[in-house]
C-alpha cells in the first residue's frame, strides 16, 4: 500500500538575509513501498537546530550541499510502520537526519533505535545532537579544569544550558549570557549557573568583569558578534575559546562581525578554537550513556519547546532566530 | 670617573594614535660609578621591534608598565667597559633589554654573553627575540607537517622571513605576502618562498586562493586587519592560525579590525591562538644553536637594516610602522 505523504522542500536558499516563508513549499508525493531491507518510518518529533539555516544557505562545506525542490534536512523521531529489515519491527521508534517529511522510506542505514528511559524526545535534545555537541565542544575544546571560570553565551538556549551544568559538574564557576531577566532567572535558579548576565541589561562587558573578577578560563560562544568581542576583553591567561555557533550572524544573513578584541589572544596566551561535532561520531554512543547517567543522578536537567503541526515546521524553526525558543525546539508531528 | 650618557626617556604614551616625535625626550644623566658585582656598559646597537609601541602605550600586561620619564626600553649589543663582576671582562660583548641609553651601569643579571661565530648583531636578529619568536610561533604553536601548505603575512619583516625558511626546512609549501615588488621578489629569490603575494597588486584573496589552491593549513600572521581575514577564508581543514603581531594596528592605534572571517575555524575545525615568546625563556639557548645550525648549513638567511646615530632612535624605530625596514631593524651608535 503506497503511502502518500506531505513534505516540506527547499525552495530558496536565504543567503545574506533571514529566512523567508518562500525558502519553503510545502509538497505532496506518492512513496514507493518499502523493498527488500527497507522501512516505511511515520515521523513523531522534528528536532530544530540553527545550523539549519547553513544547510539551507549552501555555503557551508561540511555536509552534502541542498538543492532546492530537496526535501528540508532536519533530525527526527520516527515510528517504524513497515519493515522489510531484519533490525527494525513495526513499532520500533528510531531517530535520525529523516528531513521534514511526515512519511519516509529508508535502508535503515542512518536510523539509530530509541534505548532511553528518558523520555523518547530525550534523543533530539539532551542526547541528541545538542547534548553530544555541549560535550564535545566543552570537554575536547574547552578542556576545563576545576576552578576555571567558564563563561557560556546563548547560556538559556538548547546547547548553552547543557554546557553549563556539564561545566558545574566538572568543578567549575559558570556565567551565563542571556537575554532577559527570565532567562537569566532560570539560569541561576534552574541549571545551577552561579551567575547570570542580562545582555538587554547594561553594558555586557562590565558585567563580566562584575562576576568573573579573575577573567575567564573558558569561553564557550553561541552567538559572535559584540558579545564574542566583550568576552574576548575578560580572558584570562590560557584562555580555550569555543566557537559553537554565531547566531547573530542570522540577524544580517551575513557572517557575524569580527572580534576586534581577537588580539587577547596574543597578551593573554590563548586559543580560538571551532569544531564539528560529527568529528567524533564514533563516540557518541559513549558519550550519550554519561548524559544520561548524569540526568538520572539528578544533576544535569534540559528543557524542550514542543510546537505542534508539521505544517507549522518553517514557523518553528524561525523560533531559533528571534529568541523565542527556550532549550531545545520541537515540533510534534 | 662618573659617566655622562645621553638617553632616550619615555615622554608621552602613544594609546590610539601612532608614534609622535614628542613621546620621546633626549635627556643627559650622570651615572653612578659601578659598584661591587655591577658594570658599566657600552651600547653598540640597538634592535627595534613593533612591540616596543605596545611598551610605549602601557596597555599590554606581560611586561612591566612603562611610566613617562623612563629610560625607553629595548634590546642592545653593549661592550662592558669597566667591571666589578667576576663574570664579565673588559672588551667582553653582551646583550640584553640595555634599553635607549649610550652607557648604562647593570649588575649583570639580565645579561647574555655574545658567543657566536655569525656577526655580532646576529644576537639582536636571527639568534635574537626576532628568530626564537620566529622558531616557537611556527614550530610550536603553528606545528606545520612536511606538505603542509604555510602562508605567512608581513613575509618580508624580521620575523616572517625567517618563518618562511624554517617552514621550507620543515617541507612545507611557503607562501608569503608583502608590500610591493622588490619585497617579493626578495621572498622567492632570496628567502626561498615558493610564492609570493603583493598586497599592492590587487585582491589579497584571490591570489591566496592561486597560489594555495588546497587552502591554506598554517597561517603565520605578522599584520592583522584585512590581510588576516582574507587568509582565514582561505583555511584548509583542521588549519592552525598563528597570531603573533598585528602591525596594521599601529597605523590606526587602536586594535587591528576583527577577522569576519574568524567563523571559517568552525567550518574547518581550526584552531587560531596568540603566544609569548617569553613563555619559552628556558629554551632560547637550544633553539638558538639550532637557528645558527641552519644559517651554517647555507639554508637559513637574514636581512639587517642598519641606521646609523643615536640621536636617531626614535626615527628608527617609526620605519617599522611606515614598512621602510627590509628585515631586522637596528642601529648602530
Amino acid at each position: 500500500m503506497p503511502v502518500t505523504t506531505r513534505q516540506w522542500l527547499l525552495n530558496g536558499h536565504p543567503r545574506g538575509r533571514g529566512i523567508e516563508d518562500s525558502d519553503f513549499k510545502l509538497a505532496e508525493t506518492k512513496l514507493a513501498e518499502p523493498g527488500e531491507g527497507e522501512v516505511l518510518l511515520k515521523t513523531l518529533y522534528l528536532g530544530f537546530d540553527p545550523a539549519q539555516k547553513g544547510w539551507m544557505e549552501n555555503i557551508a562545506d561540511y555536509v552534502a550541499p541542498m538543492a532546492i525542490g530537496d526535501v528540508m534536512r532536519g533530525s527526527g523521531i520516527c515510528e517504524i510502520v513497515a519493515s522489510n529489515h531484519p533490525k527494525f519491527a513495526v513499532g520500533d521508534l528510531v531517530f535520525g537526519s529523516t528531513g521534514w517529511t511526515e512519511y519516509l522510506v529508508s535502508d535503515g542505514k542512518d536510523l539509530t533505535k530509541v534505548e532511553t528511559d528518558l523520555s523518547p524526545t530525550s534523543v533530539l535534545s539532551i542526547l541528541g545532537t545538542t547534548g553530544v555537541t555541549a560535550w564535545c565542544g566543552l570537554f575536547k575544546v574547552g578542556r576545563p579544569v576545576s576552578g576555571d571560570t567558564v563563561l557560556v553565551s546563548g547560556a538559556a538556549g538548547a546547547t548553552g544550558s547543557i554546557v553549563g551544568q556539564l561545566a558545574k559538574i566538572a568543578g567549575c564557576r559558570v556565567v551565563g549570557i542571556a537575554g532577559g531577566e527570565d532567562k537569566c532567572r532560570w539560569l541561576v535558579e534552574e541549571a545551577g549557573y552561579d551567575a547570570a548576565i542580562d545582555y538587554k541589561a547594561g553594558s555586557v562587558r562590565a558585567q563580566i568583569k562584575q562576576h568573573c573578577p579573575r577573567g575567564v578560563d573558558v569561553i564557550f560562544d553561541n552567538v559572535g558578534g559584540s558579545i564574542l568581542n566583550d568576552m574576548l576583553g575578560e580572558i584570562a591567561t590560557g584562555a580555550r575559546v569555543v566557537i559553537c555557533g554565531g547566531i547573530s550572524r542570522y540577524e544580517t544573513g551575513s557572517l557575524p562581525a569580527g572580534p576586534q578584541n581577537y588580539f587577547n589572544l596574543v597578551f593573554r596566551r590563548g586559543t580560538m578554537a571551532g569544531f564539528i561535532v560529527l568529528d567524533w561520531a564514533s563516540e557518541f554512543p559513549a558519550i550519550r550513556r554519561r548524559l544520561e547517567g548524569f540526568v538520572k543522578d539528578g544533576r544535569l536537567t534540559w528543557q524542550e519547546d514542543i510546537q505542534h503541526g508539521f505544517e507549522n515546521a518553517p514557523d518553528t524553526l524561525q523560533r531559533l532566530f528571534s529568541g523565542k525558543n527556550r532549550g531545545k525546539q520541537l515540533l510534534k508531528l
